[in-house]
C-alpha cells in the first residue's frame, strides 16, 4: 500500500459529510453494520484502502480439521442432511463441550448441559429471553458494559428491560456492593457480560466472579457469561488442558449460570454458525411458574429446548456441530493448541496501540484493577477534548475506522479498535496516518 | 418384519397406560417429542416395531448435489468458515430464489427480497414478529387451522395473541367472509397458513387465495404463507419451470405477503436447517412506527435482516445457503425435477388412505372444496365415536403411532397420519394391523 505519496489526508471533509447526510446516519448511534457501508464508499470514492479496525470479525483462516470433517460427514453419510438434528443437539457435540468445560474450566457438566446454538448471538437470545421470564417482576436484563451493542438489541426483541453499569466505574468490591443493590430490588432476571471483554479487554477477576456468583445465587439472578474470547487472556497461559490456569468464569461459584462458547473467534468459524450454551446441572432442572407463559412448561431446560431451540430455528445445522466438536475434542486431547494461533492478536494489538500512544492518544479503558489492560482483540482509545463521535469523524478522515464507545453502552469518549484484520505489512501505514491525524488535531 | 406370527396385537394396555402416566403425559396434548419418545419406548418394551406415522420428517436421501456443493465450498475456499455470512444471505441464494419464484411461481422478485433463514422456523419466528408488532393492537397471529402446533408456540414465545380458524368449516367465500370480520376489528397483525396444508392436506384455491390477497390489502394485514410443501399437490403438475400451472401464492394478489420455502421436504434437507423467506419487494420498504419498539428502524426489511435475522442467529451458516441455492438452480434450469422424485409420498398416501378406509376409518379431511382431497406426506383419519386421544391409544396398542388432531387446532377429532417413513415392504403388515384393530373396535 503506498497511498502516501501523495498523502491524500485529510480526506475531503464535505465529502464525508454528504455521505453521512445522504444515507441518514449519525456518528453518535450507528451500527456497526452501517459504519461497514459507509466506510466501503468512502474508501471507494477516495480510492483509499481504509485501515478497518471497525470490524469485529476473525481475521484468521480456521484450522481445516472443522472443514475436513465436515465434507467427511457429508461424503460418509449420506442421510445425514436429510435428517432432524437433535433440538438439544448432536451427541458427540455435546459429549466434546463437557469434555472441554472440563479440561479448560476444570468444571463437571453433562452432555445433556450443553446445548449446541446458532453461534453465540442464538445462545445470549433464549439465554435472556428465559434469564427474564422466570418471574412477572424480574423482567430487567442488566448489562456490564462496555458491551456488544446487539445484546441490547436482542433484550429489545424480546420486550425487556435494560439496566446497565459500567466497568469503567465498577470493579472489585464497588462492582459486588453496586449489583447487590440492583439485584436486590427484584427485578434483575439476568445479568449478562463477556469476559474478556468486547470492546473494552478487561477481564472479570476471579474474586469479581466470586463475589457476581454469592450474589446470582442469593438473589436468584441468572449469569449470562459470553466466554466468545475463551482464553484471549494471554497474561495467563490457559493453553494446557486440564492444568491451572483455568478460564476464569462464574460457575465456579454458582449454579445460577449460561456460559456461551463461540467458534468463531477461538476458532476462526463464524461463517458456519455454531455456537453451545452450557446451563448448569442444576439450573437446567429448576422450575419457574411464570416461565409457563412463554415457553410451554415450567422447567429451565425444556425452556430452553423445546421452548427456545426448537421455536427459533428447530436446531443447528449438523455438518457445523460435527466441525466445532472436532475442535473441542482436539483441544481437549493436547493435540491443537488452539490459543497459540490466537496470540498474534495480542502481538498486533501491542504494536497498533504503541502507535496511537506515542500520537497523543490514551488508552479509554487502560487498567484491569490493579494490572494494566491485557492486549488481544480489541483495545479502545480516547483523546481529550473529543467526544466518540468526532474522534471517528476524524479517524475516518484519515482512513481509519473503529466503532465509537458510546454504542457500547459505555460511559467513556472513545472508539473501539479491533486488531484482527490489520496485516503486518500495514504498521507503517498506520503509523503515518494517526502521525498525520495527530498533527491535524494539535495544528 | 413377521411380527404377525404369534399376533403381539393389542400391546398390553396396562403397560401402556403406565408408560404414559410415569412420563407425565396426556394423549390430548401431547407434543410430538413426546410421542416419538413415548412409542420409542412402547417400541422397545413391547418388541415391536412400531409404524411410526407420528413423524413429519422426510424420508427421503437428498439429491447429491447440496452435499457435493458444500463439499466442493469446503474444499476451494479455505476461508468462507471464517466469514460471517452477510445477515440478508449469501448472494448465489439470493439470486437463485428470485430465479425459483419466477419460474415455479411466476412472481417477480428481487434477489434483495430473499432471505435465508435457519430453516422454516426460523422464518416463521420472525414473519410473526414482524407482522404482530406493527401496530399496538393489531397484536394478534391468525392461524389457518389445522397446523403445525410449533407455530402457535413461537407466537407464545413472543408474547402474541392467537386466533385460529378452521378450514373444515370455512372454505370458499366462507372464509372470505370469516376473514373480513376478524380483519375489520383492527386486531390481527398477520394471518398464517401453509398450502399444502400439514395435517389435512389441503390446497387453498387460487380465488381463496384471491380473496385473502384483497383482504390483506384492504385491511394492511401481513400473509405468511408457509409452503414447506412446494408443488407437492400432485393433482397439478407443477413441475415444469416457466410453464403454467404454477404452485399458487398469495404474492399473486397482494403485496403484503411473507412467502416461506424450506428445503427440509422439498429437497430432504432438513438437516442442514436452510430456508428462505422472500418479502414482497413493496412490504420491504414500508415503514410503521410502532416497529421501533422491538427493532430498532420503522422499516420492515430492515426490521427483518437486523431487527430479526442479526438479532437471532446473525445469519445461515455459508455452506447450507449455497446447497440450497444449487437446487434452486437446477430446479429453476430446469435439470432437476425435484417434484418427481416427491410423487412416492403421493403413492404412499393413497395406498395407506385405502387399507384404513377398507377397515371402519374415515378421511378427517376428505374433501377439498368440490375435489377429493390430495394424496401427499399427510392425511387425517377419524373414527365414528373416538376422541383423538382415544383413537391414538388404540392405534398404539396395534403398532400404529400418529398425530392426534387436537394437538394441530383442528375441531375434528382424528390422527394425522404422514407416509413419508412408511416402507414399500410394510404395507402388509399395516394391512394387518389396521384390519385387527377394527376387529377389536367392532367387537
Amino acid at each position: 500500500m503506498n497511498q502516501s505519496n501523495p498523502n491524500p489526508f485529510p480526506l475531503n471533509a464535505t465529502l464525508i459529510e454528504n455521505l453521512i447526510k445522504e444515507n441518514n446516519l449519525n456518528l453518535c448511534s450507528i451500527s456497526i453494520r452501517e459504519l461497514n457501508r459507509l466506510v466501503d464508499k468512502l474508501s471507494e470514492k477516495c480510492s483509499v484502502e481504509f485501515l478497518r479496525f471497525e470490524f469485529g470479525i476473525p481475521g484468521l483462516i480456521a484450522n481445516r480439521m472443522g472443514p475436513e470433517e465436515e465434507i467427511r460427514i457429508l461424503k460418509e453419510n449420506p442421510s445425514l442432511p436429510s435428517t432432524y438434528p437433535p433440538f438439544d443437539g448432536v451427541p458427540r457435540l455435546k459429549k466434546a463441550t463437557a469434555l472441554f468445560c472440563k479440561k479448560f474450566m476444570n468444571i463437571d457438566v453433562q452432555p445433556e448441559n450443553c446445548l449446541p446454538t446458532v453461534g453465540a448471538m442464538h445462545g445470549c437470545f433464549i439465554s435472556q429471553a428465559i434469564s427474564a421470564r422466570r418471574g412477572e417482576n424480574a423482567n430487567t436484563i442488566l448489562f456490564l458494559d462496555p458491551g456488544f451493542p446487539v445484546n441490547k438489541l436482542q433484550a429489545k426483541f424480546l420486550g425487556l428491560n435494560v439496566k446497565s453499569v459500567d466497568l469503567y466505574n465498577y470493579r472489585g468490591e464497588k462492582l459486588i456492593d453496586k449489583l447487590e443493590k440492583l439485584f436486590s430490588t427484584g427485578t434483575i432476571g439476568g445479568v449478562i457480560w463477556s469476559s474478556p471483554n468486547n470492546p473494552s479487554w478487561i477481564c472479570l477477576k476471579g474474586k469479581e466472579l466470586k463475589g457476581i456468583g454469592e450474589l446470582l445465587t442469593k438473589y436468584d439472578v441468572i449469569g449470562i457469561e459470553d466466554i466468545a474470547y475463551f482464553g484471549m487472556d494471554f497474561r495467563y497461559d490457559y493453553s494446557v488442558p486440564g492444568s491451572p490456569p483455568y478460564q476464569p468464569t462464574v460457575a465456579t461459584y454458582t449454579d445460577n449460570y449460561f456460559i456461551i462458547i463461540s467458534s468463531s473467534k477461538i476458532f476462526s468459524y463464524a461463517g458456519q454458525r455454531v455456537a453451545v450454551t452450557i446451563i448448569s446441572p442444576e439450573l437446567m432442572n429448576k422450575k419457574y411458574s411464570y416461565l409457563k407463559t412463554y415457553f410451554n412448561t415450567d422447567k429451565v431446560g425444556n425452556a430452553f429446548i423445546h421452548g427456545g431451540l426448537y421455536t427459533t430455528t428447530a436446531g443447528v445445522a449438523q455438518t457445523p456441530q460435527i466441525a466445532l466438536a472436532s475442535y473441542f475434542e482436539a483441544a481437549s486431547n493436547g493435540q491443537y493448541d488452539f490459543l497459540s494461533e490466537l496470540k498474534i492478536y495480542a502481538e498486533r494489538a501491542k504494536k497498533a496501540k504503541k502507535i496511537f500512544l506515542k500520537y497523543g492518544f490514551n488508552l479509554a479503558y487502560s487498567k484491569d484493577m490493579e494490572e494494566q489492560i491485557s492486549d488481544g482483540f480489541y483495545f479502545t482509545i480516547k483523546r481529550e477534548g473529543f467526544n466518540s463521535d468526532t474522534l471517528l469523524y476524524h479517524m475516518l478522515r484519515f482512513g481509519l475506522a473503529g466503532i465509537p464507545l458510546n454504542t457500547t453502552g459505555s460511559t467513556i469518549e472513545g472508539v473501539r479498535i479491533c486488531v484482527s484484520l490489520i496485516r503486518s505489512d500495514q504498521f507503517e501505514e498506520l503509523e503515518f496516518r494517526v502521525r498525520e491525524l495527530n498533527s491535524f488535531l494539535i495544528n
